[in-house]
């Protein structure tokens, strides 16, 4: 286990004061937890999106919190939900009096933690909406939408829902503009290698040096197959087929488009990758209205990349090019 | 080897192509070369700014290329310069009329090709100014500084030299600023594991699972020391120092910071060690102005990280904070 850490056991509360150190233009932290604010929270007049969840997928959660972005986000020890206690405090710090949306990815951990906190927050009368966001294909087949985790569309509901808030909707308008977002977004992921917690010191699973696998959740979560490694063309050739096969409204649609690195993998091939994704996507008449490489939802160092469509509904396109600043999603 | 990618020997050529089609808001190719331009170059009223040198680096060089950056980029193979004919190319393809400032990072292949290209410019009665950056501390000691290499501090000296050129100055005024930038501007770098050259296959170097290395160049050049592993507080604190101990003005004074990841370092990792960084400056009474996170000039898929600090004249503070829009470098 070879990393850049200091004890392991602090990881997790050493990225978030980071993270703030580096970025106090935007951020700000709630003194004694793993939970950043924007600078000027609570923000009048709007309604404040807390996201979280696991540690471990930096920049996500916490880089994404700034103007037309989220309010808040807390951070859990690696891969693991935060519990109720510091979402609650989240929630009151940044809320300003127009009620707070929850919006994070569906994991059973993360819900029951989200949902008791939730339910404290309704009992001091602060109005509360969930939406959970489920964009990965691979983690239940078409029919189950609900039933699938959240990967790196995560930014891209965030994005959205956060442009929403910015624009002074009220809860039931911004938690609307969250389930459109979810609604219209899809992800699909390949991982090449394995990662390492660093509290055990142990890879959280084996793989070969000549295989790779399709639809691995951003845990390690087995995918749909595994097999011998294909060349950048085929990544995104398969992906992005997963993809349109999933949600076929996107065949003649416009998209934003995210090539996601897992933590591990230069950002040389990400381009690569999305030079295969713009090829197939022009074949099946997809026009990409903004794309983005990077990474943004991460594994620890795991190598891979995951590809993620946007669906561009008129408001998902006003709201996906609406100006943000944050650590990790800087658009003018 | 495992990587995402096609034909080993068409990466460099792919890894641009991808850029132009994700950035085509910022960028446009020229024809048949691995040569970027703003998109909207020659840009009327500007010096023009051309950077580049091997590929391998990415986001670095073409990644910087954008409004308040690089006018174009020319990017050589995989750790090759470019050739003088793609850079004579690149220059007149962004030349407006006002001049063009070569500024690349100091190797010798890189050298010996822009020379001959600003040569053939002269032949053609083009201005042309060179300012080769070289803020790596490690690869020259105090006194030879010119002998220097250029690794991620050529970000700053490219942000600030295209602020300047934004603002309109002439070619004298455009290239003083880099030279400004360039004497304030130190990095070091450590390495925790080595890189493979897609058409080799080969890895550059072999490093122990117990060992890093202090000083290492971009393209595995040797460092200063070898030794065992050291906290993200250790390696914070050693390359801080080492820094302050080479430019002694950056005591007391303003700097921007970075703390820039190899290729497959994660972002949490580079926060951890830019909290320590941050507690060295402030024991210091270095004020920091501006902090940057993230993977800018990297070495293929190599694990490690390298921090720069640029000490802030009051013409380098403006430059620095002055909003700029490429694919790489966002600020509003």
């Amino acid at each position: 286990m070879k990393k850049l850490i200091n004890d392991p056991n602090d990881v997790a509360r050493e990225t978030i004061e980071g993270l703030v150190l580096a970025y106090s233009q935007y951020l700000k932290q709630v003194e004694g937890l793993q939970v950043v604010a924007r600078r000027d929270a609570p923000v009048a007049g709007q309604v404040s999106i807390l996201t979280g969840g696991g540690s471990g997928h930096e920049p996500m959660f916490a880089g994404f919190v700034g103007r037309g972005m989220a309010h808040g986000s807390v951070a859990g020890n690696i891969f693991a939900s935060p519990p109720p206690a510091p979402i609650l405090a989240a929630a009151k710090a940044i809320h300003s009096g127009r009620g707070v949306l929850f919006l994070y990815g569906n994991y059973s951990g993360d819900v029951l933690n989200f949902d008791a906190a939730a339910e404290l927050l309704e009992m001091e009368d602060i109005p509360v909406k969930t939406v959970r966001i489920t964009d990965d294909v691979a983690s239940a087949p078409p029919g189950r939408e609900e039933e699938r985790r959240g990967i790196a569309g995560d930014l891209f509901v965030i994005k959205a829902a956060g442009a929403r808030a910015e624009e002074g909707a009220d809860l039931a308008g911004v938690t609307t503009a969250a389930e459109e977002a979810n609604a219209n977004t899809r992800t699909m992921a390949i991982a090449l290698s394995s990662c390492t917690i660093p509290a055990s010191g142990k890879p959280i699973f084996e793989i070969s040096e000549a295989d790779m696998e399709i639809g691995m959740g951003l845990h390690g979560e087995p995918g749909i197959r595994r097999g011998p490694m294909m060349s950048a063309e085929q990544v995104g050739a398969q992906l992005v087929e997963g993809i349109l096969a999933d949600l076929p409204a996107l065949r003649g649609a416009e998209v934003a488009v995210m090539v996601n690195g897992m933590g591990a993998t230069p950002l040389a091939e990400l381009l690569i990758v999305y030079r295969a994704v713009h090829r197939v996507l022009a074949g099946a008449s997809v026009s990409i209205v903004r794309a983005y490489t990077g990474n943004f939802a991460t594994s620890l160092e795991m190598a891979g990349c995951s590809i993620t469509l946007m669906r561009l509904t008129p408001l998902l396109k006003r709201l996906m090019l609406a100006p943000a600043e944050s650590p990790a999603f800087v658009q003018v």
